[in-house]
Order: structure tokens, then sequence, then C-alpha cells
């Protein structure tokens, strides 16, 4: 990533939703100049940024690989990893999850922590550093994550998702009990606790209204 | 629930059980000397018993009103409370449902903590007290709370629930990646983080795979 000038960086999802497109409609090779004509940007230029990505180069007259192409670029923008995640606000409920031994089991990780709290900025939960907030721009396209953990308080919620989007995140998984606003290639997953509970506690009520109680026990 | 006597206590759920089914039926009266007969107890202790349960009182030939008695066995076995809960576990995880704020919006309360930690025991988390992990099954009938919810160790969930469906917890909210092994009268509804994430990185790839990523962003 570090090789990659910012700017084909910023490219880079343009090729990608094209070339993906026609791979949708079957087709299996495509040249740069074709690309180029495609975007409306410089042969050369395509040239240049396709060659950063991938060592494997268009041949003459075929052009590049569709299938391999992707795959480079697919790597470049991080787009294999869907299974880091990184967390903003290390309160209780942030501590919580950073604590939580069960996300491996899944396969997944939570990679990193932000914060705005002076005091625990630069100290390690559970193995994981906590940075300060500011620093999401620069660190999650470093990381290559896409998904996002929201445990801040409601009234900062839409700034950190809003910030996380920015930083290039894909997939939100929000547990403040407020309403995200997002374009729409981003992925919201409200995590509302009380509903869970409230929701037990209907069943709960359901099953004793219906008399179905335990005989003996108080 | 003071004044009425334990035994008194045990045989309620019976009673409960027994004419919520004649409602079902359709059935509006009955006699005291019915139901004992039916339970197969002693005509005068079920005289005694709901009239420690109701100030109504069975009118001559006509009995009980069988809404009016299942109305006051409710609210002495606090089957009219299914919004308060206690937990046990009060470790990160635990701490951030005690102080969590979302619960009352939903009219839901955690009203009391349990754990094992001599350091912990006595303190108060968000207003909440802690108590030693023994005193459930004398802390729940007392307050009538029947959803309990379990933020241990995976290795002791299980010995917890079972300690809880002994206090007369009804439904079980539990955060430990384990199955629980419950009577049939219990209702469990499993909170697994891990899965909430892992299918969000799913949809997440689903996403990817489709071509369907933000322009110009990284």
């Amino acid at each position: 990533m570090d090789t990659i000038p910012k700017q084909t960086l910023m490219r880079l999802p343009n090729y990608y939703n094209f070339i993906k497109g026609l791979q949708n409609s079957g087709i299996r090779n495509i040249s740069s100049p074709a690309i180029a004509k495609e975007l409306n940007l410089n042969e050369v230029q395509v040239r240049k940024d396709l060659a950063a990505v991938s060592q494997i180069g268009g041949k003459p007259k075929m052009g590049f690989d569709i299938g391999e192409l992707l795959n480079s670029l697919e790597h470049c923008l991080g787009y294999d990893n869907v299974n880091d995640a990184v967390l903003v606000g290390a309160g209780q409920l942030g501590r919580a999850l950073l604590t939580y031994k069960g996300f491996e089991t899944y396969g997944m990780r939570i990679i990193a922590a932000f914060d705005t709290d002076e005091g625990i900025i630069g100290t390690e939960i559970s193995g994981k550093r906590v940075f300060p907030a500011d620093s999401l721009f620069d660190l999650c396209p470093r990381l290559k994550v896409h998904i996002g953990i929201i445990t801040v308080q409601d009234s900062c919620a839409q700034g950190v998702c809003d910030k996380l989007v920015k930083s290039g995140i894909l997939a939100v998984w929000n547990f403040a009990p407020v309403h995200l606003t997002v374009p729409d290639h981003i992925l919201v997953r409200n995590e509302n606790m009380a509903v869970s509970l409230a929701v037990l506690s209907k069943h709960l009520k359901e099953k004793m209204i219906s008399g179905d109680v335990p005989e003996g026990e108080v």
C-alpha cells in the first residue's frame, strides 16, 4: 500500500467497479486503452495505475486477464479483508468487546480502538492499542480494515460514523441506540441491547399469560 | 410476600396453573373444596392459602371469581413483573450492561448484580449493588424477579444458570457462548456477539463479491 501513490489509490475503486461489471457480463479480457476510454482517463495514467497494482501486466492484443486484475485490485484495496474491525469508544461496552474472547472462534478480530479521552489514548486493552480518534483517517486505510464498531455515547455516534465512512469503512456495527445516516453503499448493523431484553420480557409475558409456568417453584 | 408463609408460597404456582387452565376452558367461578379435591389438598389448607393471597374471598355457593383470583395470584407470585432483571457476573460485559442507559426506554431494569469476587461484592455499579452469588436463592424470590442475565466466564455459565433456575428465574439472557441445558419451562435467549460480527462480515463479503463498492473512496 505504501508504494502506491495516493491518487492511484483513490482511483482503484473506480477501476474495480468497472472491471467487476465486465466480469459479471462474462467478459474475460480488457486492454488499458479500453479502460481509459470508458472511465474518461488518460491512457498513460491507466497503464501506470494498473502497473502499480499488478505485477502481471497486459498481454499484447489480449489486454489484461480480468480475473487476475480483479484479484490484484481486491488485494490492494484490502477487499479480501472482511475479518478485521476497529472499535471507536473504549468505554465500558467498548472494553467489554475488546476483551471478549468469542470473536476468534468466528475468525473475527478487533485490531485497534479509538477514543478521544487523553487518559486512555496510548494504553492497551486486552492487547489492543487505543489511538486518538483523529488517526482513524490515516490508520483505517493503512490497516485495510472495512468494519467499524461504534460504542460511543449516543450524541457522538453520527459524527463517529461519518468519520468511519470517510476512513474507508464499509460496514458499521452500531451499539448506540440511534439511527445512523449513511451513504447507500455502507452496511449498518444495529445492536440494540435494550430491544433484546425487551423481546425476552415479551416472550416471558406471553408464556405467563398462557399459564405455562413451572409447578411447585417460586 | 413477607406475610405469606413459605409453604403457601410453594403451592401458589400449582393453584395458578390449575385455575389458569379453568379460565382457558371458559370457567368463571370455583369453590375452595373443588380446588382442594382437584389438587389433592386439604380443604382448610386451600381456604387458608387463598385467604393469604387475596382479600376478596369466595362467595357462598358461587365460590371465587377466577379472574380476580388469578390477578391476586399473579401479583403474589410477581408474575406481573417481567421488566426487572438480575445480572450474574460483574466483569467487563456485566459492567457495560449495568451502565447501559438504553434499557429504560423499553421499561426494562437491571436491579441487582451478583458475583463471586470478594473485591467487588458490596460495591455499586451505576447505582446497582453487587451481591454475593449465593444470595441469589434468597434475593430473587424476594425481589420477585424472573429474568436473569448471565455474563460470567463460559465455564461457569451452566452452574450460574442452574442457580438462577433454582431461584425462580423463568427467562435467561445468556451472553456466554455456550449451550445451556435448562428445564422445559425456562426461556433462553442467547446473545452471541461474535455471531453478530461474523454475520456483518459475511454481508460485507457478499457485497464486495457483487462489485457494489463505493466509487472514489479508499
